[in-house]
């Protein structure tokens, strides 16, 4: 589907505007409108029931501002960035890998020198005038802002929401009252400033998401309800070997999936996409390739469909392992752990700081009791081979050589360990699931188009036609119309232009069925109902009409209509 | 209620959660844990049901980011400031005005310098450190960020998602087949810097919005629904006048508010108010001093919940006029306007730009044809009474003196005429609204918390208890989860500790009943159905569960359940 027709139909008929249009617009930001609005929520909707009422995950709803420690923490300061030239003449910046296409198997490998150097031999020139270019420099796609007056606090965007799940998971954990697996989920905007956006909404600088972030015990990632699921068949294309359609359970038996709850959330990925109407023939599920693998995934699956720009990424589902929680418990020194406790107490070796309290009397004299507290306290770890330890007391810091103290095994009775936990996390694009179910939905036959949405996503659920807008037909038409609407269906009311006409403008937005109120009305009480796909029309009592609406969208068919 | 109290039960129960705590948090910001979150929800579901099901306004959504221009427009680059002073020594800042609290009536009326004398002879100094402070400067609350490489654009946070709906009119318009009126709506994340936010949810740098933009024939604001309401009867505080009880009717008749429309959505939002829960004994509208009227507002009212922190506004409910609209056009150039048909095409007499041929021709030779098209074209105003016109040609500026040209009057047949549409503006709080309802819901006797939550809004709408965890009863309560689940019911399972705590856990939060399978329900099949706020209880057919906690949530007895 090419994506400039699609696109315009967008525009047209309100799923999307392109954002500060009377200002001439900006790259890689778009509104919805009100057809593009409500799919979108159709959608969270629909992922909120599977993932909040059906597993039973937390959601939560953290800001988009964030401190600059949050993304130090995270790895995205120092790594999520791209690099960018300029025109030195006309100031049009471009992706600097992308102008190397072509040119270099995998100009994301080069650094600044390597890539311009290619550029240059290249003669790359701007696009635009062409004009010369910079060399590449490094651009972190983190939008920056300040808190608070003054000098302010750094603080940016959030690129995703997962990290507002992760700083807070002993919240979570404590809410679950201290049992795992423990799932947050969070639906909202993340945000990227792209250098030059160019692929509606593929490439978008602000975003919608949902993410769910599974915290699983790191030696059991079993999953009880894998068993249910476990022959359901998926298209995969693993990192090695061909692409097979298999069912998960094969898929973890082999090792080719990692483990059973990341199976799962492929599975449940899959067939959330499925329901929300994807067509499967377009779907499958990559791999990474180890080469390509996030630093902190120990195993990744993308989502992808075949849409007008090609296979394009919709989800990744990636087994996250400890890494980033890890990674704020080593920035916050906040304890990140759940405890696990043992079936029966245990007695483990662990390192401890024993005080030599004869060193430490004479050196310390009357702070040596005080002392020698500090430092029985500390992590063994940090002491550990060192020359001295450094203890704070009242604000001061104190030195103490180590012949005042020594780290040694010392056996202990515990009932449980703290661990870090793993985590495994399904991430999903809403934009790109919006625009790919549009791609998959569009069909077209000579000028006439329809838009093949499901009930369950589509955005305006049903029409509702008088024939005419006189004689009472018009005023029985706004009865349904309202009764349909208390009923809580989106419902569109067009009284104005031929019948024809008024089937067209439903069918290129994707209202399933329309209810058309005619003469006949008037004389034995029923209306007819028309099917989009097969543009076939029953009779029906009026009555019947919301219940017959709510059968129709749910998937019945025409014909079993008659028998309400 | 003392919002100490109140934030420390919604941070323990995860209603509420200070936001990057594992990094010191950061003052008002704050994460919604999952209480929160479906309160939240909640809320702005039944939000969109009225504004969007039921008034039939069209719900987009816009970016947070923005560029400058909407804001040079909208007058927040230029006036959406408060002032600050810093401490020289500690380096904290404070909002200037807050500081001279007690000293002057009304601080904000202040300059720089008069506000800098104030607190300087009044000797106030840094309440942390006692330092001295800087004199006041001016900080323009917008968080500011930039969007793109190199140079970038600069660009702001929203401050209100009200512009995303302004800058769109021509496309609302244009949806709704070019009728008025028409109204658009939000709901959405919203910006403001504050320099030094300490009121919890009240002040936010962060906050949550839905706001509803009607836009409407300037001269005609009657409203149809009106009349059906018109009796209804509001607590009013006019801002000439005693506070009043009065019906809507009356208000509008006596020129209180100004007109049907405004009168409506301040009835419509009292509605809503009292519908998710807020106590009426405890609401207010309150309309805006004429010196206190935003420069837009030609009326304007205040839903005030009287709350922990005193009266606080809650929702505002605005005759904007065309101020926005206005400024969009003024900035941008775009034709924002709607076209009013006559019934019958009049004869108006306009200002033209009539081109002299007879003095183009000699001056402009073989391009007089096109000079004179292009300066036929131009708006009148742009060119009356000035000396030169300029007009583009291919790219090319080209001065025409005024020789050439005269602007005069010409009658002329229309059938209509372009008019700047006003607009009334419903702008909602969502986190104030949230936070009111918990502190307006808060009940305590002894030690004991109930929070009386609506079945509408409350985040888990039943509990479901097995008397003990063993002899099957765990297995009935799972089955009774699982169904209230599946029927949309956010339910929570609880088989540990005395029933007693558990049900006490259920009132703290807010959870409207509870069902308990206890030894009985293996024996005879029926459970025990519990009501939060008379802490009764009735037996009813387990069968019948479903059925029974859609009622109470509707609001059913608990004796009405029995003839279920």
């Amino acid at each position: 589907m090419d994506p400039q027709e699609l696109l315009s139909l967008c525009k047209r008929r309100g799923f999307l505007w392109p954002a500060y249009d009377i200002y001439g617009g900006v790259g890689g930001l778009y509104d919805y409108g009100p057809l593009g609005a409500a799919l979108k929520s159709n959608i969270e909707d629909y992922w909120r029931k599977l993932y909040v009422l059906g597993e039973g995950f937390q959601e939560i709803s953290c800001p988009i501002v964030a401190p600059e420690p949050v993304f130090k923490a995270s790895g995205h300061l120092d790594a999520f960035s791209d690099m960018y030239v300029e025109c030195v003449s006309c100031g049009e910046t471009y992706r600097a890998d992308h102008l190397a296409k072509g040119l270099h198997d995998n100009p994301v490998t080069l650094n600044e020198q390597q890539l311009g150097k290619l550029l240059k031999e290249n003669g790359v020139r701007c696009e635009n005038c062409k004009g010369e270019l910079t060399t590449p420099k490094r651009f972190n796609l983190m939008f920056k802002t300040s808190i608070g007056a003054g000098k302010g606090k750094t603080a940016y965007l959030r690129p995703e929401t997962a990290q507002g799940m992760f700083v807070n998971f002993s919240q979570v954990y404590r809410h679950a009252r201290e049992k795992l697996p423990v799932g947050a989920v969070q639906i909202g905007r993340a945000f990227r400033n792209e250098i030059s956006p160019r692929q509606g909404l593929i490439r978008l600088r602000e975003f919608n998401q949902m993410e769910a972030e599974l915290f699983i015990h790191p030696d059991d990632k079993t999953w009880p309800r894998f068993r249910k699921v476990r022959d359901e068949k998926l298209p995969f294309v693993p990192n090695t070997g061909e692409p097979k359609t298999m069912s998960i359970g094969e898929a973890v038996e082999k090792g080719i999936i990692a483990n059973e709850a990341l199976a799962y959330f492929v599975w449940l990925t899959y067939k959330f996409a499925v329901d929300i109407g994807l067509d499967p023939s377009r779907l499958r599920f990559r791999q990474h390739e180890k080469t390509e693998m996030a630093h902190y995934a120990s195993d990744c699956w993308d989502l992808e469909a075949d849409i007008g720009y090609g296979w394009t990424e919709l989800v990744g589902v990636a087994d996250r392992g400890c890494y980033d929680v890890q990674a704020h418990i080593d920035h916050s020194a906040a304890d990140l752990t759940f405890f696990e406790r043992f079936d029966a107490p245990r007695m483990v070796e662990q390192e401890v700081v024993r005080v030599k309290f004869d060193a430490l009397g004479p050196l310390f004299k009357g702070r040596a009791k005080a002392v020698g507290e500090a430092l029985g306290k500390l992590p063994p770890s940090t002491v550990k081979g060192r020359k001295e330890a450094v203890v704070e007391i009242g604000g001061e810091k104190i030195s103490v050589p180590s012949s005042c103290f020594e780290v040694c095994l010392q056996k202990e009775k515990v009932s449980g360990r703290k661990l870090v936990p793993h985590v495994i996390e399904p991430s999903y694009g809403v934009d790109r699931l919006l625009y790919s179910l549009l791609d998959h939905a569009y069909s077209k036959k000579e000028d006439y188009v329809i838009l093949r949405l499901k009930g369950l996503v589509a955005p305006v659920k049903v029409g509702v036609f008088p024939l005419m807008a006189k004689d009472g037909l018009d005023t029985i038409g706004l009865e349904i119309h309202e009764e349909l609407s208390a009923a809580g269906f989106v419902t569109y009311y067009d009284d104005s232009g031929s019948i024809g006409r008024r089937y067209a403008r439903m069918d290129e937005i994707g209202t399933p069925c329309c209810v058309t109120v005619d003469y006949d009305t008037k004389a034995d009480g029923t209306v007819t109902v028309r099917d989009r796909d097969s543009a076939e029309q029953v009779r029906i009592k009026r009555e019947k009409v919301p219940t017959a609406v709510g059968a129709l969208l749910s998937g019945a068919s025409l014909k079993s209509l008659s028998k309400l």
